[in-house]
């Protein structure tokens, strides 16, 4: 093991350097973050949590329209239509509202990124004038209606239907069975009154038999001015849920519902009066998956709703793991700190260097999605790979961050005991909240899935595609002999090993023999799936034994994809911290970004050794080496939750802001007056 | 690989299989599940999801209320009282209520598991009789107050005294501070009329200086007659919770309250009249101990629910995930049934192997209970090595238990996606309401401590000792150089291997290669813990000295008490697969059981690599087996379930009740009717 002293100490952790870690971590929209961190109100949205769902209902939509009136809708929305054209801004103020009431920042998400989104990427300028002034100050309150009860993953199977009668230039929208019901809409229950519903769209002249033109959005009114349920239309409710209960979902079906031709959003589909079709992209695959790509910031957002839940859980279990005291000291009269203890250590501090990883690779994923998508709306040319990269990553992140929120947070509330499960600390909602986070928005499962085929097919595919045996297909159409894409990370060692050349080789703190690592477990995973899947090729196979090939291989998919992020999420992370421009930050920083390596590594461990990557000897020091990280950074661990930037009014907790400290003062008083 | 066609195949599963699983499963007190299953209104002891707290209460207390009046609290009183005397059915009978509303199962342990089981186990006869009816029937609702805000884990250290005053022959009990309050106190909100309420003791003569005898509980009464608080008696609600709202958990504070000197539960320790103070043991370290021992069933309780928790999130999803169907096959219109993908075999069927192994190991804990408490009821002598190791292990197998329902209910929830988070399918309350049991009834991070001291100790110290230091105390005082402890593994592979010697020493699938691996891993772990701790034997280290020995070796003894637990298991699992009289379900269970054996190899691989005991190939084998499994099991996932015996009408769930299936009938009909 090598000594520690060796290298650049982050004792000297100041106010400076965690303001300076924050600055790091709030990345390029830091004013975004820090306007509504002045916002006086904003510790007020929050509902009481043991409220009915009608009054909890009722009060995220009166905090909702505070929202819309205070102007927080605006960052995404076109200039044209009065919005501010801001994208990343979009994405970073909606992330903000994780510290609010997770329903109110849902609730907002399906409003004005799902409703209002899918108006904005699908609709044409005309849709945007009429429709989205309405959507941005609510007087259009709007659902997203994609998901049906019997296709949740598979979305381009949906069964709704909306078939163009050319007499009356009108679509007429059927859901032919109760598993064809549009299903866990959020606005549907209560509040919407026009739903962006995805149908498979048909259209055909008078007589002729109509023609199937695969998923398009057409806007359906679905109450009137007064909240009446219009004919035709029928809504259930999802009822009470495991949380969110603050959002309205519900079910949507349509019989013979009528909407005017202009309701079709057009972009990538257009019917004409006389009910001919036409579409710029040829491909009904390519086309379906060309919108589900334009409607990906809804993934990127949910991401980031992730990340800062995790983070407002963390400040409230270190601030508790510092304040709390249990067990005397042998030989002493004074208790111990929990957080003093490794396994509190343990069970906080991995966690916490990982949200900080992810916090980065979120950082990164919102820039490309900024970047991309205002070069589109600017009328710029995005090259496809490019897009196809960016739907990848959101795939993948949003993976890894919903799947990191649903354990850390989890890990936080085992470690306030029974001061966790009481709902005034907020880790039950935290937990029960974001715990559909993991599944809506894309199935994890099955986006990991989504990253491995891009990777394996170099996004020259139809890419999108949740399609889980897609990967097969595309095999078998293929000559596949190397692995076509990678992450940056072998570049990065390189360039680790050129800018520190003398660094020990058998350090384990040896950031480019981290990097390496994990880019080698990459290459290998990627190989090994390509290999396997390769039989496929063989287009006599059976049905079934085209099946089996991908399922035997299918939890080698899912290891290529996660190795594949790991790397991403790592990349990331060390540009993070040579973006640190205080050398303290920078030290304080790069121990976190240790801390998460090798954690990573550890956790992996017996894959490492299993293919000969690491030695039994390295094994066990990286495991040395997490436990002496954790003690080392425990000092520091109040500095690095400070960091997050969550306002003390935000907090909420009790336990977190002075409760528990107070109790053990005058504890601890009174135990010195007895004696 | 070995071959699996060289195996009895349990391919031909039938009722009569099941129905032998199951018996196997339900273990000595079937009888006692089967009258429960034959209760026509189980059913309704459900409460709906979206009440709020208030009603949610009262209807918990009507439905206790219908259970005092049939009877199901006598199982475990004393039959002087009118009770069963039947331990292991009162276990067993808490257990069934897993598959109500859990906040109806923790209410009635905290009326006749905990507050009737501290009069029982800590009173004498007289109070028995004065106390115990009224427990039974409900007319007497009460509290088990140990809690205190300040003290969770650390239950020695409570705040809260109790003084006799032998002028009046009465104890006067005093909340101190803030940190001392009883807390999250079932019962206390809303309906109990008197707490047993532990309290650090103090008598004294008149004119003498009090002196503490340590912790004892004594009978506080809270409220009159109608309900109205007693003077001097402070309540405060703890509010909404995570789950188990219906349970009115709150917080006592007790102000010069007074009490008569009856009130004292004496069994350890007595106050005469004049206030003199006796006990027949001696050691107030090993008094309290001996208590919280007497208090054990609370623990194994807690354990059986979280298996019984388990079971039911695993029957719904299964169900699910044999009738929801997700993309289509390639080249095929027929869509894939998602418990036939791989990935989604590996969410639920290992653990679903590690619920049966489970069950198994709760059986043996609840045999161990029974005999040794109805023993010592008989006023029968009982070793107390054998009432430390029912503790250990009481104390190991609850923080499995409630570990695994955590996470496997959270698999579930995944697993059953968007119909998952919804609270009609019963996944949501199932995952909320068990959260708490991983840090109720002894925190389970500070349990594995415990056991690991007994092991390590051979449970010659005094037992029970919550001390994440006693450890380090113990170490200290002792001459430690080898194990005292270990599981009977060793024994259990030889004799394995007496009765199979041909068997292929390569194959993973042999189950004295299994129990060898983790034999060694549990030698190896103890051996390296107490070779960390020794150091600790040096009596002029400092006490911060003496705290980093332990704290270093903290992930050590974590590690050593779980690969022992690892080796009660299976252990528990061989034994329960030889019970099965029945061929193929003896067939089932020992797939059931290599399932479980290598899918907990495959998680602990690092270790194994890591420590030669498994060469790389292996390692691979072992994963790849684990996968064979899963698609070997696949088809009898349903019955592997259905061996878990919960009625139809208990299940409640829509998604496993039907509704998928009908949806999925009706969608497949319509689909050939467009054809």
């Amino acid at each position: 093991m090598s000594s520690p002293s060796s290298r650049t100490s982050p004792d000297d952790v100041t106010a400076a350097t965690v303001a300076a870690v924050r600055r790091t971590l709030d990345g390029r929209w830091h004013t975004v973050r820090d306007e509504i961190r002045d916002r006086p109100d904003f510790a007020e949205l929050r509902v009481d949590p043991g409220l009915d769902v009608e009054s909890y209902r009722a009060e995220i939509w009166a905090m909702l329209r505070r929202l819309a009136d205070d102007g927080h809708a605006v960052h995404g929305f076109p200039t044209a239509v009065g919005g501010r054209g801001d994208i990343g801004a979009s994405v970073v103020s909606f992330e903000m509202l994780a510290f609010a009431d997770l329903s109110l920042q849902v609730k907002s998400g399906v409003q004005w990124g799902l409703f209002g989104g899918a108006i904005q990427a699908l609709g044409n300028a005309e849709q945007h004038a009429r429709f989205l002034p309405g959507v941005m100050d609510l007087s259009l309150p709007g659902c997203f209606a994609m998901t049906e009860t019997g296709h949740g993953s598979d979305v381009q199977s949906v069964h709704t239907t909306a078939t163009y009668d050319a007499d009356t230039g009108e679509f007429v929208v059927d859901t032919p069975t109760e598993s064809a019901r549009k299903d866990y809409i959020g606005n549907a229950a209560r509040d919407g009154r026009m739903a962006a519903v995805f149908v498979q769209l048909y259209t055909g002249g008078p007589g002729e038999e109509p023609q199937r033109h695969g998923v398009h959005a057409v806007l359906v009114p679905l109450r009137d001015d007064d909240g009446a349920v219009l004919h035709g239309v029928e809504i259930t409710d999802d009822g009470h849920k495991q949380g969110l209960n603050g959002v309205d979902n519900g079910r949507l079906a349509f019989h013979g519902v009528r909407v005017p031709r202009e309701n079709l959003l057009d972009r990538y589909g257009a019917v004409a009066e006389d009910g001919t079709y036409s579409s710029s992209i040829e491909s009904e695959n390519r086309r379906f998956f060309t919108m589900l790509g334009a409607l990906v910031r809804g993934r990127v957002s949910v991401s980031g709703s992730a990340v800062g839940a995790a983070s407002l859980a963390q400040t409230i279990a270190v601030r508790y793991g510092e304040a709390r005291r249990q067990f005397a000291a042998p030989g002493s009269e004074e208790e111990i700190t929990v957080l003093d203890y490794l396994a509190h250590q343990r069970k906080l501090l991995p966690g916490l260097a990982r949200t900080y990883a992810l916090r980065f690779a979120q950082n990164e994923l919102v820039e490309m999605l900024h970047d991309i998508q205002t070069t589109r709306e600017a009328g710029g040319d995005v090259d496809e790979k490019r897009q196809r990269e960016l739907e990848s990553r959101a795939a993948g992140t949003k993976a890894l961050t919903t799947w990191h929120a649903t354990a850390t947070i989890q890990a936080c509330r085992e470690a306030c005991g029974g001061q966790g499960y009481l709902s005034e600390n907020r880790l039950g909602a935290l937990r029960a909240d974001t715990d559909v986070f993991t599944t809506f928005e894309g199935d994890n499962t099955v986006l990991l899935q989504l990253v491995a085929k891009g990777l394996i097919s170099g996004y020259a595919d139809d890419f999108g595609n949740l399609d889980t045996l897609g990967t097969v297909r595309f095999v078998a159409d293929q000559v596949l002999d190397t692995v076509a894409e990678r992450t940056s990370l072998r570049q990065l060692a390189e360039r680790l090993r050129a800018v520190a050349p003398g660094r020990d080789e058998d350090d384990v703190l040896d950031r480019s023999w981290q990097v390496k690592l994990l880019d080698d477990r990459e290459e290998h995973t990627l190989d090994g799936l390509v290999r396997r899947l390769r039989p496929a090729r063989d287009k006599s196979l059976s049905a079934e034994r085209q099946f089996a090939i991908f399922n035997n291989a299918q939890d080698h998919l899912l290891r290529a994809a996660r190795s594949h992020l790991d790397g991403l999420v790592l990349d990331a992370f060390v540009r993070g911290v040579e973006a640190a421009v205080d050398p303290s930050a920078r030290a304080l920083l790069g121990k976190v970004c240790d801390l998460y390596a090798l954690s990573a590594i550890e956790e992996d461990k017996g894959w490492f050794l299993e293919h000969g990557r690491i030695s039994a000897a390295r094994a066990k020091t990286v495991t040395a080496e997490v436990n002496r990280l954790c003690q080392e950074l425990r000092p520091h661990a109040r500095a690095l939750v400070d960091a997050f930037g969550i306002p003390e009014s935000w907090i909420g907790a009790p336990i977190a802001t002075g409760a528990e400290q107070r109790r053990q003062d005058e504890a601890r008083a009174h135990a010195a007056s007895l004696h």
